[in-house]
């Protein structure tokens, strides 16, 4: 049996494919892909100048669809049941996922990158895909595949990123996001249903700040030169108690350790490579302040991911979505680039 | 009444000067200095190239003493009574300081340093100091007091730092302490003593790691260019779960960096000014792996100092001190830069 | 200069005096009152049997007013303003002080009920009651002293109970009140204030449930022998995460445990004495479950304090209140008594 | 193939039958027994008035052996490995396991007990038993199973229950473990390896204290009607900041609550169904005081078992352990009955 799919097969270069239905393990399962999200990160690995793989290899990482297949070992899931799957295959045996840290698996050391379906084993962007059994998570009846897709990494990495900052988010503290796309969206309606802080939204983008208050933001603000002095007078000079960079270039990482207060925490979620301010000299003067924390999040534990479809089958959470055809994967991503996508392109097979 | 008082008189300019001994406030307290430590702030502060203030400045924040007067609207204090001096002379009233967060007091804004004595209010390099009686800490009598001042910082922010990365120090995991000086030789005591951690100590100097030997490391490294491979190796490849730097210096916090684990934290203690490898980019590399944290860790909480107390107390935390007349202080700084300290420098008056 | 004030004269025995206006020691406020709330523990003092103090005491520790004269020794305070009496008069000094737990504050020994105005030293029943500086916690302008006053402890301790108990309150997660009294409907309103759980509120009353509902309960429940059961069905047979108990007695006790989930709360707020169910017999039958934990909570925390000052200044709270004339207390309790009163009884000076 | 096993056959009948090896699904693992841990829990299944299940049972949840046969599709694992098998069989997916709280499974429902060995499915009480592969937990190859069988149980529960109540135990702080059985003898060794507490053990026995002080423990006390005052006496009227209950009847529970400070955890670990003392009523006097939570702490997570194994690999923590032959299984159950056993008894097949 052969499907389509839309694979990287070189540098650069995406390709819709006819290719085999994946043979299944016995503790897999095969899902017939409903959707597929599309990333920033699938963007960053099309640019790559060198080839990821040997072989050809289907991208995709956010995947909503249906069980075709069962292995033979799998216990508990049987075909037709509807979901979406867990990033992180990890080994579900070490300390670390043990303790809920899935994310930060040992067996990938200190690289702490499992394998992720798109970045290594194939992933969502084709009509099946075959996944662990343990990573499937099941959704609810009414929420429909392009809407689910999108939580397994724009809203996991944004739920696992502002749990590592609760104890900074009390009620009447502030928490600002930068950033209003795909993740950004759906961070601030996370912060609003999660905390009882005043959210604040930061983009370049007219179009993406009117997302941010359709989204819940309190304020919004267009990003520029007195970005963090804005913040600073709206917090009393004091700083926001949690700023989640989205972006993570120089400007905006800029902008977080600026507009931080004291203790607070910064979270890297975009990886732009920025920077600027965040040093072991003393605090006191614009830079990072005394006791803040900085910290490079990355995706999230299964159980942020099963909290967040909670969360959306409680009408909570809901993300914006593009559709596009897979065949049209590539115009896709080019509206992902130019900025244009309002919230989360995805792929319907 | 005159007093002698170790003063800053102009920029690097130190002065054995006779100044009158300070007149109470109905709140303060007059404490008879029995020891002040010298601290590498101290230092820098020595080192501006511009006055820190327009009168001179008594230094020294690190204070152990005997109450000498009390104040008229003091409760529970009286003559004679032996302690130390907390530094973070904060509001006492705000919500981080009815947290327990009295080093970001919200009365010092966004710059989160409360007056501390020696920084603004004349210090404990002199005969008699003035302190607010919220601060004064009893010790016991078996505590001289030049073993007693160094408490009052080159234990509370080593405190304060391991404190902050608890979470971290689980039994088995690793830790390390990079610069073995006046806190670093502390902090290796309280890592043993509030953890069952392995502490391996770093340092560029042969007799400072005997120290740390002295003091319980597990495992000494003198600093060379492989210092965080020899972590990475003896931590099975994962790194240690919390690097503390007293130091700061770009060579540093590059080890810290390429040496702590996923999630782990690094703490910034020393104030070197160090930069290398914190970023927004994607982890994977040598750089700030997945998840951790970090901090610019300052000063700590009077809850901090009353239980560094309690743990001199009981024997389980001594500083190493060197002891000079107040009128040596020049010979203790040049001691001290010089990195020919062997824990820390005590004034005696 | 005298005033009149509402004494304690004897068992049972309750006189409007005129008395001598406090003098101030020099770290007290004078605070002219604005309204004083009635707690069911005035009740309880009013039916004993024995002499609570040798003289006659003014009850009242719910005091909300205006600064009247300030203390020779305390600074940052002035004559004229508004605010509400932190009602743990705690030493400020131990170590539970400094970690912010004022209300186990370790002067109190093992019995840890700090100074209490209204249960030792006189409260604010009165025209003036005297406080200690520390004590006072200013309100916004807008709120008026008649609800500002309940605060002080029918907010103050819901919240010190309900943020002992935060880790079991997830989005998702259900929480219930039982007894929509004074505490009650606080605690009601601070749940969907804080949190986003699910709520359920029980009381034996009809009035007192439309109360709950007004406040933002979820769902009511008229309390039969059929409650815990109903519980248990409405979150699947596995019990609700956190039971806050305001009633105490053996009934609602059981409810409590019965209703609970593993690794739940229980709270008992209310002293009513009942003890069904906690036992260290087998869990697994329909007692208190495994991993529950049983905690009887006191008062709270000054930053507890604070916060719901804060709340009730965002519009999120707002205690339920009726008027009496100071004279009229008699009236008061006998309604308060019979549970009448819709929400909190408050005395007007 | 047959073997012999230890079985259940009947209300207080104990049998050492021939039975067939039992068979593998394709995610077990088979386990030759090395070691079977005999725990007061076995014996209470033994003193119950009625059957356990219908057809003979194999008894045993302390296990340790190697691995014999791997179902054919468990991943990871093979002939030849030492371990020993967590107890909690639970379903690895719902919300509470993906939490890393294994032992309230939500496949449990309300009762909140997983299939355990021994309890349910056939236990180690035999020569050889079936396990799930994700409960097999390997142990370091210098760890004989004698000694490794008991971490399965009697340091798996109260590495939890202390755990539970870190918050409490800071250094400096008291923690008292009431009856040095089995699994108390190990308490004393893990609040030594984990804490810097002062331990207090309480017993009956001279014997047992004699353990508890090879153990560790800082002070011993025969268990008599001052213990609570003795204890309160010696944390300076305070009371330890948790108490370990071990045995579980009113007059432990009554030394517990009545020697517990304020904010203190109580831990009800042994189940001899003892109440005294927590209840509603106002705090003050002699019984539970105000803040205290009370828990029933039951086995533990995995990630605690991994914990303590890797603690008895670092040489902290050793069971003591007495050998009995499988077919003495009888003689073991009365010295342990008799409360003659030092430590742990273990039966070798």
């Amino acid at each position: 049996m052969t499907m389509r799919a839309m694979q990287l097969t070189g540098p650069g270069t995406l390709e819709l494919r006819t290719v085999p239905v994946p043979e299944l393990g016995p503790g897999d399962l095969l899902l017939r892909v409903g959707a597929a999200g599309i990333c920033h990160s699938d963007s960053f690995v099309l640019s790559l100048p060198f080839p990821m793989s040997e072989k050809p290899l289907t991208l995709g990482h956010e995947i909503a669809g249906t069980i075709e297949a069962v292995g033979s070992a799998v216990d508990g899931r049987s075909a037709g049941e509807r979901g979406i799957v867990y990033l992180c295959w990890s080994c579900g045996e070490c300390r670390e996922c043990l303790r809920g840290n899935e994310n930060v698996c040992l067996a990938a050391g200190r690289t702490a990158m499992p394998p992720c379906p798109g970045l290594g084993p194939d992933g969502g962007m084709a009509e099946y895909v075959r996944i662990p059994a343990r990573s499937f998570v099941p959704i609810a009846e009414e929420l429909d595949f392009a809407h689910a897709a999108p939580l397994a990494d724009a809203a996991l990495t944004p739920m696992h990123a502002i749990r590592g900052a609760m104890d900074q988010l009390w009620p009447g503290a502030t928490a600002v996001a930068i950033g209003i796309g795909g993740l950004g969206h759906v961070a601030v309606q996370l912060l609003k249903a999660l905390t009882e802080t005043t959210v604040i939204a930061v983009d370049v983008d007219a179009d993406k700040l009117a997302l941010a208050t359709e989204c819940g933001a309190d304020i919004v603000l267009k990003a520029d030169e007195n970005t963090a002095a804005t913040i600073l007078e709206l917090t009393g000079g004091r700083g926001a108690e949690a700023v989640f960079d989205f972006v993570g270039t120089d400007p905006t990482v800029k902008v977080a350790v600026e507009s931080v207060a004291p203790n607070g925490a910064v979270r890297l979620v975009g990886l732009g490579g920025g920077a600027t301010g965040i040093d072991a000299g003393p605090a006191g003067g614009p830079g990072l302040p005394w006791g803040a924390t900085v910290r490079k999040s990355y995706g999230g534990n299964r159980s942020d991911l099963v909290d967040a479809v909670a969360l959306a089958a409680a009408g909570k959470l809901r993300a914006r979505v593009e559709r596009f055809d897979l065949a049209d994967a590539r115009t896709a991503f080019d509206r992902l680039d130019s900025g244009a996508v309002r919230g989360r392109a995805v792929l319907i097979p």
